[in-house]
């Protein structure tokens, strides 16, 4: 019944026009891990750290129900560091530094106890990894969704492609839609990519929602508006752990139920954006994510 | 129980990436009195027209209920005439040509029967000539809907806020909400704004769609995600236009008819969008529109 998820976990430097924080926890796969756990109890990381990480930001994730067993410790080197700025509208943003560290050579080797699962989350990492990780499985598993981003189509979109052909769902944001598809209209983008494998495309549009598109149809979920956004890192690793969180606890894929699974992401990312790193949801309760869930159905709703 | 209508009657020079339309049918007065006429035709446009204006463009209005009372005709004069490209992603344009013509002096004399109206619907102009309409009114509209643009906050703030006074509603867009109020946060701008007098603030995102701020909450209504945006001109006017024009067939201004006809102004701007000027909307039918509020309802909707 696992929920298996392949992301980097790392240190970021992080500069907002509110402030700056330095070396604090990073990564998709910690921000995967953090959302989808809110959800989903039975979760296993797939990543690599090196000596400097620091313990009991782990212990932190393992007393979640996260099982670091997957989670590969490289003696006497450093873990993945990467350091950015953001602009003044928050939209978009400079890298500043990116040390790959343990990343260089990481080639992940999934443990027996990984190699069943029912849910695969690919976070953000080189085409190359993820599909490593798909091929050490012993059966396919119920659902797999998958992120990347413009870097790799940059420089491995052969790879990226023969990874689409073994996902379900595939989170991306519209300029990478757009770039990965060749096509400027997101609805036609959205053809041509769907026939890349994904049944499922989730185009995320940052302060601007995200839409779902299907066989069965278009479906779009707003961003809530917020007051201030502090810090927008990991808002979308967040939102598709929260969404294969969900649909892990649900075991329900259908297309309504993957429209719920859109507003449970997007409500635990709205929460993301509210402090530094993971800082917010590490300190959130159930009852306050109902709330926020209920807040954007109230968004959504006209009443008959 | 009269919609009165204050907008701009023009021709637009419009090139998009698709082509170029010169001197057709334009202003803001022309889409609102096309869209509102689609859902209410007891309406009276004020405006104002050179001798250059074409009769069978006002004829065709006048069959959908249009009253031409207080449209003004300037002989001798010419009219209103704007011409702009579009960038290669719809999203902004150059104005190439503004020349004011009949706009230059222009003062609306209301004639007796426009007096008396349930329904206002102060679309772009100069915010003097806003103030004008307004002020010449026997009684005070049951709903006051007003619309702007940023050129007006550059040059003439003071008279703008004057008539924000007198407003029901006011549609701006994301920019212009941040200009009006000084305020990046579009959630802080909303509760600037609804303190200079409109109860409700509609702040227009384009291809985003659009949020609607009230004391009773926040609603979200998507745009519709389209494979072609052909023209975008006059969309937001499109939109003003199907929202006050469902409101006044309706006759509920609840928070939540506001939502609905949220709907019904973005459904009919959908059209606007996919062909030239108003061309697409006078050749609409109503289970046409009934069909794409349909779709809208489907792209928000989650089943119980």
């Amino acid at each position: 019944m696992s929920l298996l998820v392949l992301g980097t976990v790392a240190f970021d430097t992080i500069e907002t026009p509110f402030g700056k924080a330095d070396r604090i926890i990073g990564g998709a796969g910690t921000y995967i891990a953090w959302a989808s756990s809110m959800f989903y109890k039975d979760i296993k990381l797939v990543s690599v750290i090196g000596e400097d990480f620091p313990q009991p930001e782990l212990q932190l994730l393992q007393d979640r129900g996260v099982d670091m067993e997957a989670l590969e410790l490289k003696k006497g080197e450093k873990s993945f560091f990467w350091a950015g700025r953001y602009h003044s509208n928050m939209n978009s943003r400079d890298t500043l530094a990116t040390e790959l560290n343990v990343l260089e050579n990481y080639s992940p080797v999934l443990p027996e106890s990984c190699k069943n699962v029912d849910y695969l989350m690919l976070g953000n990492f080189a085409p190359a990894v993820q599909m490593s990780v798909v091929k050490q499985l012993a059966n396919r598993p119920k659902l797999v969704v998958m992120d990347t981003m413009n870097f790799w189509m940059d420089i491995a979109m052969d790879e990226l492609k023969e990874v689409l052909t073994k996902v379900d769902v595939l989170t991306i944001n519209d300029e990478e839609a757009r770039q990965l598809s060749g096509e400027y209209s997101l609805v036609t983008a959205a053809k041509v990519i769907r026939k890349m494998g994904p049944k499922y495309l989730i185009i995320k549009k940052g302060e601007h929602g995200a839409l779902l598109f299907h066989d069965d149809g278009m479906f779009y979920v707003p961003a809530m508006p917020l007051e201030v956004v502090f810090d927008p890192t990991g808002a979308g690793d967040t939102f598709a752990g929260g969404f294969i969180g969900y649909l892990a606890k649900t075991g329900d894929f259908s297309f309504n139920n993957m429209k719920r699974a859109l507003v449970y992401g997007s409500a635990i990312a709205s929460f993301c954006v509210e402090e530094f790193g993971p800082n917010r949801l590490k300190t959130l309760d159930e009852a306050t994510v109902e709330g926020r869930i209920q807040e954007f159905l109230d968004l959504m709703t006209i009443e008959k």
